[in-house]
């Protein structure tokens, strides 16, 4: 196996445990989403090994409580993954099943030589 | 004293307290605050007796780590938020003083009843 | 009114504030949820003008996901605290009220002279 | 390379980068950092493919502020974790270098089978 690979879905990992844990709590309502998930994505991006990142986040889970707004919930995260280290790419993935946000390691490639 | 008063300033203690906690870490640069600003300030004024919220990042703190970023620290905050309880505004700040980030009560007022 | 006042107030709508959003997310169990509860009442009562602080997480919430443990939520906090600024103390709560995780002035007091 | 390697990899990062926005912020003091630490480690072996994790805060950072209380940064941590998918076990560490709170991947071991 390749250390590129290792630290590529290690690295992935990193920012998926860390964004999560970091934006969970976060007051949000179907208006303000799109800020929320624009500073995410802004903020992870700047991290070492992040090729891309998407964040998007569930409306239809931003029930309003007694207020009229919600709350960000691990379940509420689609987020797709791309960290690269050396030529190697990992994409992994944060999105709920079976009502537990998962993440998944998608698939790693290495870029053939003859492509450069 | 009034029980309104007294609602509004622990209201804006509350604002105050949960924001400072929610984005300390935040992975950000000078580059990416503008978007962190604005997402706290969509997120605060979602919340309850919430009447206005302007958040500034300190820029000359975010000073690059060996990978090109920096966090939110509790020193870069300056806040001002106005907040609501019946007839009586508050407004309470969160600003660096002597290498603290202090949190404060800056003023108090009954709306004078001739102004309705 | 008293500025003590005020100011016991705003302090204690701080702490819950903060305790709110530093720990919320937090992977819990009921084994484990006794730690949690001292950890943040140790945090909090660090902080300046805190006098007492009690925290109580609802293990009946603490319902387990396909991996066996849950996280903390704005729900399972029973949190009591006491500020002081002079001779004025408050007290406030963070209790679930109608499906929302609520935070409330309890009552203030000036500590009568005569018992000094 | 093993599908078991990569994930446990994974694991350690998502664990790595969890704790550590979970708990920055988080009011401590050199009397109080033992409480914190066995919060972090009970909540961290709670999640899964977790095996060991050992948490040190360097009590040499927990410098005082005014109010005589310190707030737990990146650069406290010195965290051991091993993580385990199928026979495959993996260690990572989060500790400082260069001032800066780096997550490495320090080994990762299939068990002989000759050991079962």
């Amino acid at each position: 196996m390749t250390r590129n690979q290792d630290q590529a879905v290690f690295e992935a990992g990193i920012k998926l445990g860390a964004l999560y844990h970091q934006w969970v709590g976060t007051p949000i309502s179907q208006r303000s989403a799109a800020s929320v998930e624009s500073a995410i994505e802004q903020a992870v991006i700047l991290q070492p090994f992040v090729e891309e990142i998407t964040v998007r986040l569930d409306r239809n889970l931003m029930t309003e409580n007694i207020f009229g707004y919600s709350e960000v919930t691990g379940l509420m995260f689609e987020v797709d993954i791309v960290t690269r280290v050396g030529f190697t790419y990992c994409r992994a993935r944060l999105a709920p099943r079976d009502g537990y946000p998962l993440m998944q390691i998608m698939e790693c490639n290495e870029i053939p030589l003859s492509r450069h």
